[in-house]
């Protein structure tokens, strides 16, 4: 019973869906030419993954001419019983938001991660969207 | 109320403790010059992590002579109504598990990801262990 299950592809359109349905992921980037991780969390706007994180100067830090740092973001929900779930990773350029209005709106609506720590809203665009879910298998 | 959390630095012993406690994290490497994510499940022995992985040839593919890429590995447990919990994040160099008695016995304590799907049982050493707890803070 433990190993039946199948994956099934999402669309993008699914996949930002149920990424938008949960408050927490985590954005993966390079940091001191290290593979780096830290969890976050975010909102989903349309092609937009908008996060509030306190290493912003880290994940953008590296802006090249083309506007934005490649990084990695990714949300699961997976059920440590039976396996079962759902993981959406997108891949885009990430960018710290440059207008007020956003910026404050997004620190209204976003959680911060630890009283008075300063941070960043960062703007990922959803430039590689894959997602996958793990269902019970027919046989 | 939303933003009343202090941040306390876990030891390694404690970050590895609570990584061992969670059956799923996530492996980040680097494929195809752009940052990588993959959930995966794991099991903690000593300071080495060891999961089980269907891209274990992309993660641990740039080999080099010092033995073994290096990845992030992180795991967190956060409440998502209180925003109450911990992560804890890995860097360490990963290589391909060598011996047949140890590749099977971790066969046989990690689940397979999906039915008859190939993959690999990746040994991550862990050179670096950073993790914390969010509490409530004492204002």
């Amino acid at each position: 019973m433990a190993d039946v299950r199948q994956m099934e592809t999402l669309t993008r359109d699914e996949s930002l869906y149920l990424l938008g349905s949960v408050p927490l992921g985590r954005v993966v980037f390079t940091h001191l030419a290290l593979p780096a991780i830290r969890p976050v969390y975010h909102l989903v706007e349309g092609d937009q993954i908008i996060i509030r994180a306190h290493l912003g100067a880290a994940i953008t830090a590296d802006d090249g001419p083309a506007g934005g740092t490649v990084v990695a973001y990714e949300a699961d929900m997976i059920n440590p019983l039976d396996h079962l779930g759902w993981s959406v990773i997108v891949v885009g350029r990430a960018r710290n938001v440059s207008d007020a209005e956003a910026d404050s709106r997004y620190r209204q609506a976003l959680p911060q991660w630890t009283a008075g720590s300063p941070d960043d809203i960062i703007i990922i665009q959803a430039d590689l969207v894959d997602g996958f879910r793990l269902i019970p298998s027919g046989d």
